[in-house]
């Protein structure tokens, strides 16, 4: 079905399918599909391991997936060349349209989760090399709040027989939050943090080697995820979900007093993992998408589905999801503005001001707008952009053109088919002389956006054909786990079943009620195009 | 399609069939997908993690998963009075009509790579409950020659620029075999298996620290597999396949100079692994299906199927493929009979005849018929069919009649519905009283070997589920990694092609023709009923 029927189906049904399920249900799978059967089906036959196919690159996840085979990088600019796409030379901000702040603030909290590129570790002599692989547990598992392991997992559970199935908390201004990290001193890990032997336990936050404020590190919490910690918003979230898992929990021992502290964690975690891809589905994606219509996420639309095989993040996704173009310069937080570099992993901001404050400030500010030559400065000083350059040359990436048309998009013959700016166009032109020459990581963010989608049209094909075929395929989802009463109980199905936003998730969860507060990804003065 | 009409279309398309590829790939398709869908697809909500459905119970592969949840063990029969449902009693033991001692061999090769129930280690005071737990890759992945890891794996290559791609061996009386894992004094592990701490890298082979012998613990094989040396005919098996890597790889090395060491290794493996997915299928589970049909190993039957969900080796299977009453009490090699529990672990008794003699030897006698009343005293003595049942009422099975509800099978409502021997009807009144109590363990070799097979009706049907729904979902088997041309290679692919049955490869493999001698799991007199 062409594109254009099926957009004027959308728009001349979706009012209808609001209403009635049975069509709505139809036209989601529909969607879904299509995005999805875009890309080649899982398993890949490459990974970061080898150039050519082996067992190690079919099965051993520590490497990156691959889209596209390796490619021969010579000839190419200098990555300190092209990182100059990325660097806005003075000239102000340009914001997104559609976008609060809200939205990089989950697109961060969720790629922490599942892309987890794997960093190097500097006291152990490691390389840039190490970006080839990852950490990641490949499911949506919400690894941010409950760990990779179980080890991690065990530490940051209470296990009190009086309070069934809880995380480790604390209350800070009258309101709940994750335990600190640290000791007062700010540098010694608290000893329920580490094993018999003395060893972390938790993954060290990444980055808080470089931070000496010991009032800083003295409120750095003790999350499941190494990334969690890194800015207020992202923290945000994961507080968020602490204290919905708690009250998940305290509901579920109310109810069955029977069940021991382990059973009432697992079947809390159970809800929160499928409410936290519902939030990504219903929330996230659907503000991405440049769709007249909401999708829902139908677990049964993968039961059968050719594309449902196991997850796999790929190498090319750890670059595609770097949209540090949309960080503001400044953020608002409380009535202060703060340069975006001195907010990073500042817990007291959010402590300060409180998590409904923070939700509302998050989403009372514009993104910025994601493309070329508009990041913030503190993070091109924080040599990020060149950083990614160097990985997709490591990785040894294919040309953008050719991802393009891995994806079934047209392929630019021109410089002038990939971006309207004519500063864009000059820049590749001068950099790169070939269109086919051009870097994955310079094309993607060098596209003009799609009207009515925060992305540029590679990347939000790439993140739809990921979103879906990634999180409709988490276990819990599953046809016969879904169908099993006791995975979720059936108060726990009708939370989920209520359950849409953030925003929902959040008045449940403070004292003062929100009134009519908007707390949204999309801003209140967009309109459809 | 009712059983009756499919058997009806079998016999009368399957010469049609041989001849005519459409048509023979049609009922492939048709046979393996009814299979398949007898039983729940996977993921199972349920593992040994816990009694209910848990994060771990649906990600940590360590525990097995299993079709059915816990059930209360009250009230059921001592399992040593159970266990004496094995025991012969002093009568002969019963053979089975159609298969040779190759088809158990076969079988324990296949599930000491794919099973690998956890082995409690006496050492760490580990107990009985370690068996709720597995070892396995989930994959059949040729761990047994390859290893179940990368150290493993590197340990057990040559890596030897001048033969790329080989896997280690030695000559014994001109024939190629594995290296000797341990020094002449049959005890300390060679260094070249030994990390840099000393300690060993491959799995201590299961059950070495009961052999004193030193002859015997001298000719114990460096294996990737702890279960790989267990008996001379299992070992026969791996080192086939040994020869057939080292041939492959020769191969690869001659026709691909530019290749590396790592490259034509990893190729060869490509190819040994589905050579060996094939011998499963083609070779083995045609030996144990009744049908009048050969099914062919055709990867594109799983691409889209609704089937094609990550493997997890199941608690059940690693009771149902306890087929100990297939091993006569006496084995033949070079003319000599053993006791069978004279055999094993004794490799000498391989090395002596040599590898073309032993397979003739072991295809040249018939196998026990599995069922009541039939293991080799020996290997009851030994315990193991207590230590089953022991597992059975550990790991909390639902009774033997839920599993046939589970499968659709009919379900027995008196005892004389489950076995036409009345002194098995009997011993299961006696020790059960109710039908309805019967143990899964017990039951599974209670019943009748179905007509054409070796194996009784419940055992038939899991096997055949697993088999199908667990090798054709091979990562080297899917639909991209398939159709890719350099996964192994032209030649490769001609030799997977022509390759159906171990006869094939050991034919290339020694060096004095076989001639007309027949080496086969079914046995030469074997005729259809």
């Amino acid at each position: 079905m062409p594109t254009w029927l099926i957009n004027y189906l959308l728009l001349a049904l979706g009012p209808l399918a609001e209403r009635w399920n049975w069509l709505h249900r139809q036209l989601n799978r529909l969607i879904i599909n299509r995005a999805v059967t875009g890309a080649r089906t899982r398993p890949h036959p490459w990974s970061t391991a080898h150039a050519y196919i082996s067992w190690t690159s079919l099965t051993d996840h520590a490497w990156s997936a691959r889209h596209l085979p390796e490619h021969p990088q010579e000839g190419l600019p200098a990555p300190a060349l092209v990182s100059r796409l990325f660097e806005r030379g003075g000239k102000p901000q340009a914001l997104c349209a559609k976008s609060t702040c809200l939205f990089p603030a989950f697109a961060q909290y969720l790629t922490d989760g599942f892309i987890r590129t794997r960093m190097p570790n500097s006291s152990a002599n490691e390389t840039e090399e190490v970006r080839k692989q990852n950490t990641s547990n490949h499911q949506i598992d919400l690894c941010p709040l409950y760990g990779r392991t179980k080890a991690q997992t065990d530490v940051l559970r209470l296990k009190s027989p009086a309070q069934r199935g809880r995380l480790k908390s604390q209350r800070i201004n009258g309101e709940d939050y994750a335990p600190f990290l640290y000791e007062d001193d700010g540098e010694t890990v608290r000893a329920e943090f580490k094993n018999f032997r003395g060893e972390d336990i938790l993954d060290t936050p990444l980055g808080v080697e470089h931070k000496k404020d010991p009032g800083l590190r003295r409120a750095i919490f003790a999350y499941g995820g190494d990334r969690a910690n890194a800015t207020p918003q992202v923290s945000m979230i994961n507080t968020l979900l602490l204290r919905e898992h708690n009250r998940v929990a305290d509901a579920l021992a109310a109810d069955h007093p029977d069940w021991d502290d382990d059973r009432v964690f697992e079947t809390a975690r159970n809800i929160l993992i499928v409410i936290y891809i519902k939030l990504v589905i219903e929330e996230y994606i659907n503000h991405i998408m440049p769709l007249p219509f909401r999708l829902r996420a139908e677990p049964s639309v993968a039961w059968n589905a050719p594309w449902n095989k196991p997850n796999w993040i790929t190498t090319e996704f750890s670059l595609l999801y770097r949209w540090h173009s949309l960080i503001p310069d400044k953020m608002v937080w409380g009535g202060t503005a703060y340069p975006v570099g001195a907010t990073g992993m500042d817990n007291r901001i959010l402590t300060t001001i409180g998590l409904a404050q923070a939700f509302q400030d998050i989403a009372g500010q514009p993104a910025g707008k994601l493309g070329a030559f508009n990041t913030a400065d503190d993070l091109v000083q924080m040599g990020i952009e060149a950083r990614a350059i160097d990985q997709n040359r490591r990785c040894r990436l294919a040309p953008y053109t050719a991802y393009r048309r891995y994806l079934d998009l047209a392929v630019p013959e021109r410089f002038e088919d990939i971006s309207s700016d004519p500063a864009v166009v000059r820049f590749l032109r001068e950099t790169y002389v070939e269109v086919g020459k051009i870097d994955f990581y310079a094309g993607l963010f060098a596209e003009d956006t799609v009207k009515n989608s925060p992305l540029p049209e590679l990347i939000l094909r790439f993140v739809a054909v990921d979103a879906f075929s990634q999180a409709l395929t988490n276990p819990l989802l599953s046809e016969h786990v879904w169908k099993e009463g006791s995975t979720f109980t059936a108060w726990g199905r009708e939370l989920i079943a209520g359950t849409n936003t953030m925003r929902d998730i959040l008045a449940r969860n403070v004292a003062a009620p929100l009134g009519d507060a908007r707390i949204a990804m999309t801003r209140a003065d967009w309109r459809r195009g």
